[in-house]
């Protein structure tokens, strides 16, 4: 496939993927901030230490892990060193160069202390269980969209590695930076966000018009944390990425 | 709390279920059918004979069980004998009367035969992982919007127990049904959910303003199968309801 279609594709599912962002937002943002389910030990020594929402995301983390979640290369775990799959390993078609990038520590830590606070009233509605697997879905959605700047990274190399090769050979961030900047696209991401948002967050007359959630929250969330971590992990893909690894001089 | 008011209390918990629920089957009818998830042994022998949905759902409710989800009285597990939380029993407040109804079994039965076919195009796009832990979320949100029944009906019959304790008396089932069903409350369900539906499945135009799920699909899933196993839930309930117990003749 050239550059161009892969990045169609890769946006394609970017932008399906704005859906399962803001259900996963609204679903959160039904209950309040609820602070203590963060708080490493605050369910006591039966946790192991974890905060409710480190225990059940780990643990969700087990279940995935075993049936291969994480040998999928759009996914990425928050713990490291997920088990081992019990089911046999499949043949997965991996357009990416090996990389080693992972920041779900910082979005774990943007999410707990910028999103929730965001999404959520304060205070403390006791909605310990739905508050934290709601935060798991969102921490997984949240984490699959900004690691997918690696598709997007690579993408965006094959459709020109004349012109990625030299900035990546320099180790030139801020050159890459700025290639892999596009205003425009991502004016058209946040004004499409917005509008969906609007749709979904709206509620329902006989539920007493309160939006259930503010759009501009939600245009937020992208403008602030997906978007720059989104280019953060391109950046570091491409930085990574060997010049003369096959991708580039792909038959297209 | 008087029975009208626990009623109206319990109905906008229904009414916020009916985004949860919407959400989901949008999220799950991203994918194709992928009928190989729900056959039991499938995935080979490492997931003890049972098919992946199985397998997920298990996992998960273990560990939502060692969390306490299933001492919540609007909780019901889809496998027998969830293991016994890791954390201290929580005093729980439980306005319902004892009982051991789980219909969980047809949920899913009708879950996978009846609403998948119905959300999601026929076929195999080998989204496995996706499509079944989607299914978990699903089947969660069913089971609990259906077994929420305990709780209308228990306003119900608060709301007039004098009307309900002869007929429950009797076992008079073909009574409780006619007095559990207000056919006006059911149309305005359907009509909100449809509008719900329309607002939320719609799509943006960008995306080809294909809608991501027909408005009369959830529809229907509420008019067949949601809305009468709540109600079979109910009559249920009220069954086994013991006229003599509090609740019944608390101050209001």
């Amino acid at each position: 496939m050239s550059g161009e279609a892969v990045l169609r594709q890769v946006r394609s599912v970017l932008c399906r993927l704005e859906e399962t962002i803001i259900f996963a937002l609204i679903e959160r943002g039904q209950f309040l901030v609820n602070r203590v389910i963060y708080e490493p030990g605050a369910f006591g020594p039966e946790l192991g230490g974890e905060s409710l929402v480190d225990y059940l995301l780990h643990e969700t983390e087990k279940i995935h892990a075993s049936v291969r979640r994480y040998l999928s290369p759009d996914e990425h775990p928050f713990f490291p060193d997920p088990p081992a799959p019990i089911l046999p390993p499949l043949d997965m078609d991996d357009p990416l160069q090996p990389n080693n990038i992972n920041i779900n520590g910082r979005i774990r830590r943007v999410y707990e202390t910028e999103v929730v606070p965001h999404i959520c009233a304060p205070g403390d509605d006791k909605q310990y269980g739905s508050s934290s697997t709601g935060d798991v879905i969102c921490l997984q959605s949240l984490s699959r969209r900004i690691h997918y700047g690696k598709f997007v990274a690579e993408s965006k190399y094959r459709g020109n590695p004349d012109l990625y090769m030299p900035a990546i050979a320099a180790a030139d961030s801020s050159t890459l930076q700025a290639m892999i900047t596009d205003p425009a696209v991502e004016n058209e991401v946040l004004e499409r966000v917005r509008l969906k948002a609007s749709a979904y967050g709206r509620g329902t007359e006989d539920e007493g018009s309160q939006p259930m959630i503010d759009p501009e929250t939600v245009v937020e969330i992208y403008e602030r944390w997906i978007i720059p971590m989104n280019k953060e992990v391109q950046l570091a893909y491409l930085l990574q990425r060997q010049p003369g690894r096959p991708g580039a001089e792909e038959p297209t």
